[in-house]
């Protein structure tokens, strides 16, 4: 009498090293330690009231069923008309599919490029899941390494380097995790065209956009309607614990798309999206602007503070809000670093490990989720045990 | 210069027939016809009061950030708390690890089970989107023909007979969708004895639990600790749209579990859980049991109307708020049969297509998800154009 064994996928899928970071942070905490934490990959700021009250009277309205599964066609339209209002990006409503967060439309979106043994190339160091969404699905990614000479941002050139018979579609974000850096309209449209030739796809991760400081970002979908555009309202709009994305696909796509989304989610959440209707307003945006330039201040005490204390960081981060330092100069085990920096200095931050392999064992990510005297009391902590 | 080819597995996935029902329901309305909508999975009722109230609150408290993958642990105390007052079933709430809806738990706990090519055992007629789980983890569903002589349920021995070198899981809903019957604890017992000694795993979906009239539902955790329960906020709490629900798991899984609920959803809907916190308090069951007894009278009529109007329903359903009619004397054509019953009617089902082949095209699925006036109604203008 025994269970089945774990699937091969189940088993491969590898836990965030920062949640063991982020326990350990609990416990100092909960033994009552002050604990600076630049771990958080999310705002610090709770979900603008505009948004909460949105939200209170969709429930107050009883708006508690189901929706289509692709979402309300108010918010779909809502969406179209933010790409034409911040990008001039003129689009049908059709081609908006709301979703549950970002993490669903990347599910989506690559479930419909991946099939089994298919190749996915990505940025090395990058977002975590995405080389495991490609694992869920029986495909591969493949991690290109990147460093500040390029960014941190795939090229065409790489593409092309890299490109294999299995390769069905690329992935990019823009402004990126874990680096920040932005990719210009002039690369995409370079990777587009290296990819389409190739008769693959490009999948864009937009989910920092609007976090970005003193400069803005061009949509991707821009360069072109066969682009697929990841986004969300979880960060720039604040709404992490909503659950609450969106994408953007090519026409060809959609119905295969809306079945998966009927099968998989049935429909996102009914209060989430009537919330969402009060994030493109007036009075909404001129908070998360607000808050766009409190960000912008802590990246820019934060960074040369970082170079001060000795972490190397190339490239100046243009926008999310992140800072992925190199550590070469204190440690060459990134996860051992973070835990000491944890234990001795009370500060939590991401081990490089998280992002990839290439050169992840000399970084750490540090996160500005949290207010500006936190940070220095950080920066000044780190200060008394690296210096 | 082209985009690639959809992925099999997103070929593969079929819409559900119901939709072009709806679809063309909601164009009739637009034309001003009264539709009488038995074709709706989702009670008819808005969430009740006290949830709705818990969810303003956290609203207004500003929960809206990620909460842990697993869940908030106060709720996963609360539905283990449940498991013991309701089923006197004591378990960890380590164990329960709450999701996207029963959506999102029957994607994890299925993803963990099922490698690709193997196998997943359903009841056909069943849940549709089950097979559709499984063709996206590149696994099989094998649907086993299943017909009143069982209630429409598994047995031991049609699992036993069924059994290959690729079985892996076995997929129960009781009470079961389309069918609403129960599965009694015994036959669940040689159910899970006849697969764990061949090294399976038994999935129970229990998400109408809550919803059986004049008899009460025991839960599969009471079988054995290495049961997959899967269960919801959605219907008897009647939360749909909130997108909530749980999965209670092995404890030799759950690192699994967390890994793949890390990656594909970061985390359940913060605002969902904090209102589900609600949902167990006495003032909120007690407006849940008023309107189970609704459906309860609901069933009560629309069973031996149906029965009236030549429809088969050779077993009363137990549960959940349908009633899978057989329509052999109608028709041998569900989808035709609902398209005319739409059309000249004005009344809205649900073809038997959408739940598998076995005698699919000979059954409808009539919901008893709108009030008594609107069910006599739907029940008269059939009577109009079937008699
Ligand atoms: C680059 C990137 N993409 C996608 C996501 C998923 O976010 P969500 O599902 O909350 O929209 C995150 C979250 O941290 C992210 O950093
Ligand atoms: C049998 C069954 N299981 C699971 C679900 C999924 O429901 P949810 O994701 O809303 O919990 C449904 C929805 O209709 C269902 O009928």
């Amino acid at each position: 009498m025994s269970l089945p064994p774990l699937t091969a996928r189940a088993q491969d899928i590898q836990p965030f090293h920062v949640m063991d970071i982020l326990a350990r942070a609990r416990a100092l905490e909960a033994a009552g330690r002050d604990i600076v934490h630049m771990e958080i990959g999310e705002p610090d700021f709770a979900t603008a009231f505009p948004i909460i009250e949105a939200g209170m009277q969709a429930l107050r309205a009883g708006h508690t069923h189901y929706t289509p599964a692709l979402g309300l066609p108010a918010l779909r339209e809502a969406i179209a008309d933010f790409y034409s209002s911040r990008y001039g990006v003129e689009m049908a409503a059709a081609r908006i599919i709301v979703t549950p967060g970002a993490s669903g439309a990347l599910l989506l979106a690559l479930a419909t490029l991946l099939g089994r043994d298919d190749e996915l190339l990505l940025a090395d160091p990058g977002y975590p899941c995405n080389r495991h969404f490609a694992r869920f699905l029986e495909a591969r990614a493949r991690g290109i390494a990147l460093g500040p000479a390029s960014r941190y941002q795939l090229t065409a050139e790489a593409v092309a380097a890299h490109w294999q018979a299995h390769t069905r579609a690329v992935l990019v974000a823009s402004p990126a995790n874990p680096t920040g850096t932005l990719i210009s309209s002039e690369a995409l449209r370079g990777l587009y065209g290296t990819i389409s030739e190739r008769g693959g796809a490009l999948v864009v991760d937009e989910i920092y956009h609007g976090l970005t400081y003193g400069c803005d970002a061009h949509t991707a979908a821009a360069v072109s309607d066969e682009v697929f555009v990841v986004n969300s309202f979880s960060k720039y709009f604040g709404m992490t614990g909503w659950r609450l994305g969106w994408l953007v696909a090519p026409t060809a796509f959609l119905p295969a798309l809306e079945r998966l989304a009927q099968n998989l989610f049935l429909a996102p959440s009914t209060i989430a999206q009537h919330a969402a209707l009060a994030a493109f307003r007036p009075d909404t945006l001129a908070i998360l602007e607000e808050r766009r330039e409190a960000f912008r201040q802590r990246r820019d005490f934060l960074v040369p503070a970082l170079r001060e204390l000795g972490f190397s960081v190339p490239v100046l981060p243009d926008g999310a809000f992140y800072v992925y330092a190199g550590c070469e100069r204190f440690s060459d085990d990134s996860m051992a670093l973070a835990q000491r920096l944890l234990e001795e200095a009370g500060v939590a931050v991401t081990p490089g490990v998280d992002f990839g392999s290439h050169q992840a064992r000399h970084h750490l990510r540090f996160a500005y989720t949290t207010g500006m005297k936190r940070l220095e009391e950080g920066v000044a902590r780190l200060a008394r045990i690296l210096r």
